[in-house]
């Protein structure tokens, strides 16, 4: 039996264990966006250091402006080295509501096929996968006692609030984290039988704007008309952001924007994609975007604005007739190619400054920024990958682009010029940052096998 | 000293216990369009029964499908007979935390100049005004022991939620509550010298809307642009409710809605009225509604759209990215002259279903709904209220128009052919509906003095 075949029996026979210590980390409320779980957010920080030094790792929480990080080191046995990212915070479980169980008490569910899957907040995003990196070490260390190559795990508090402090960070810990590749566990497989490695992300600029009118709220039967309805204001705002046909209105928003190159079209067009399974899964059937272009194109290639969040005035029960003081908005930028973030976040102030009327002015609050990034998949790195993946899952695993942003994967290739390889075992219906988020258990247990295999081809 | 000046003179000695009493009622949280304070707002009309009762009145708390109306007869010594009506039930309070005290917690604070007012949610909005009224009877009965005239109270609970069981209760108890004029105690003076009675008011419509898209809330980064936004759909449909001149693009929307007449344009012309002032005193400067329309033109005699509350998506502290499943928004229209509020509501659901894309469906809230209503000045009870008031304040009161709407004034009209004075003592800045709501000590207490002279006058 070689080395790693012996690592993945152990994996297959300690399972049990890791799911257990995979629920101790969900429990905890990492809710870095909300100060409300300030505590456990460190909590949470500081259960993921004693894992890893109960690993061998040497390991620590390090203070940030915000939340802390969790830095792990292990030197390994050859001279090829990896940077692991991963993050320990997750989303907000509003509305609570609509979740079967409470999101911080872990369990695992059974389908009437048998197939089991993992449900709490984090499951997938990212705690389960991140698990999956670190089991794979583990392993590798509990049967030959050593790591096959140098590894620095750095854990992050802050991916799903704005990740400001992660620059700085980089920034000044460059020398002690720089490794020959990076690799980040937070994406999807292609489907359930398909693994895959997602080679581009889009970019993301997020904004709050806040419209303020009257100094209180008004009767609107006494001011309606006269008095400026915050809620108009930015309804009108919001509704300009895009014309008929779905395009964007934000003047230059599509400079650094090219037609997909044909090579990517057309590997795409391989892939066996349904836009109406895609969007029959959520209970949807007809693409919503810029009209005469594909799903995967929309989601893969070109941007987004989203109005993530918007409210103002009584939201309750029954009706109050109100005209309020002050009206919001959070929007989401989605970027591709060369799209510069602070270039459309600056479109975007001139454009709702444009549209601010007479007794009326506009907050902004800044929620992120990162471009979007891209990588050359014939680095070695990247095909010893793709083999491992496809020997784990018996299926040719696939070179995919991503719709979401990972700010860490751009920051990591351009301040400390590393090639990421981006592997993860997520499905498109876990439902991350959504109630009754999931993470399949054969997710778990073979990106855990997959890990182990991928340290023993670097 | 003739009796009515007993009686004044017992207001003047009486009025800290009035004040009492009055606190009584507004620690009552009877908020009628919350589930939550339903046995609050029972007690709160149990609270006013057995007030009515321990002045003489034959009073009783009667159920309804919704929060029970109070009914209180007094035969009085003539054969003239009046019904007043006034509400019980309030407007929620929040945003709570822009409430200087708990609102339920009634206070009297007094200015630098030495004037005082009475804060707490209710003050104003009915419970001070209807006080008022009742007061007067008190006194009436405490010095003469008899009421002047035949005098029935009914006290409605869901005049802030819709209102939907008074129709039927008027239907059902009309020849109990008939009476040669109903006298509503719910509207403003002119200004704080001015007492005024309000001669027309305009109606309601009130609508919620739900869009509803996918069947969970969504990750942007994965679903962006290709899955619809209810978001983006509900901005657009409240963006095209309006005009780029103000106007409400509803069709059919101003049938019924003549210019105003000159006569009572000259009169209106008269008032010594400041838009500045007006709109000063909330922080504002500007006219936002129909160009070309002087603000009492608006308030008083031109239809309008406003978007009372709106939500969608999250709206919590920091960023999160998702597409929600649904988002909602209440709108209210306010009629004038011959607007007939159930076509405004089929054209308002006709241009909502019009704007609905695929993938979307909407779910519609009905918002109680009432006509304008106009009274014929000339009506001698219309004279005579004026001459009490004038009397009273020392300056002649006024006849003016009303910007809000008060449904029970078109139903009595309608359903039992009787005129109806609305004379009411609050102010402007009274912020009713709003955090710190307040009635002034004059207003209470001369607003007591007001009554007392008009069950003579009558």
């Amino acid at each position: 039996m070689s080395e790693l075949d012996s690592v993945l029996a152990h994996i297959d026979a300690d399972i049990d264990n890791a799911i257990a210590r995979l629920f101790d980390t969900l429990r905890l409320k990492s809710i870095s966006t909300d100060p409300a779980y300030d505590a456990e957010t460190r909590a949470c920080a500081e259960w993921h250091a004693a894992d890893l030094a109960s690993i061998g790792f040497e390991a620590s929480v390090r203070d940030t402006a915000g939340h802390p990080m969790v830095v792990g080191h292990d030197r390994g046995t050859s001279g090829t080295s990896v940077l692991f990212y991963g993050h320990y915070d997750v989303q907000p479980v509003d509305p609570l509501d609509l979740w079967d169980h409470d999101p911080f008490a872990p369990s695992i569910e059974t389908r009437a096929d048998g197939s089991k899957f993992i449900v709490g907040r984090g499951a997938a995003d990212d705690k389960g996968q991140l698990m999956t990196f670190v089991e794979a070490c583990r392993a590798w260390k509990a049967v030959t006692g050593k790591l096959p190559i140098a590894v620095t795990i750095l854990l992050e508090g802050e991916e799903e609030s704005g990740g400001v402090n992660l620059p700085p960070f980089l920034d000044a810990n460059a020398d002690e984290l720089r490794a020959d590749v990076a690799l980040i566990c937070d994406t999807n497989m292609w489907d359930k039988e398909t693994p895959a490695i997602t080679t581009s992300l889009r970019g993301l600029c997020g904004e709050e704007i806040i419209i303020h009118a009257a100094d209180r709220d008004l009767h609107s039967g006494f001011y309606g008309s006269a008095a400026a309805n915050p809620n108009h204001v930015l309804a009108r705002i919001l509704a300009d952001l895009r014309d008929e046909s779905g395009r964007i209105t934000l003047p230059g928003f599509y400079d650094g924007v090219p037609e997909l190159p044909e090579a990517l079209r057309e590997s795409w067009a391989k892939l066996d994609f349904s836009e109406k399974d895609f969007l029959g899964e959520v209970g949807l059937s007809v693409p919503a975007g810029e009209k005469g272009r594909s799903v995967l194109e929309m989601v893969w290639s070109r941007p987004t604005c989203e109005v993530n969040g918007m409210g103002g005035g009584y939201q309750g029960a029954g009706f109050k007739t109100v005209i309020p003081a002050t009206a919001s908005a959070k929007i989401s930028f989605r970027l591709v190619f060369d799209q510069d973030p602070h270039k459309v976040r600056n479109a975007f102030r001139a454009f709702v400054n444009a549209r601010i009327p007479a007794d009326c002015r506009v907050e902004f609050i800044e929620h992120g920024a990162g471009r979007a990034v891209a990588f050359d998949t014939s680095a070695p790195v990247f095909q010893s990958t793709l083999t491992a993946l496809s020997e784990e899952w018996g299926k040719d695993a696939a070179f995919v682009g991503g719709g979401g942003s990972i700010p860490v994967t751009t920051m990591i290739k351009e301040r400390m010029g590393m090639d990421v390889v981006m592997a993860g075992f997520g499905l498109s219906d876990d439902r991350i940052h959504s109630p009754n988020e999931k993470y399949e258990l054969v997710s778990f247990h073979k990106g855990i096998r997959s890990w182990a295999r991928i340290l023993a081809a670097l």
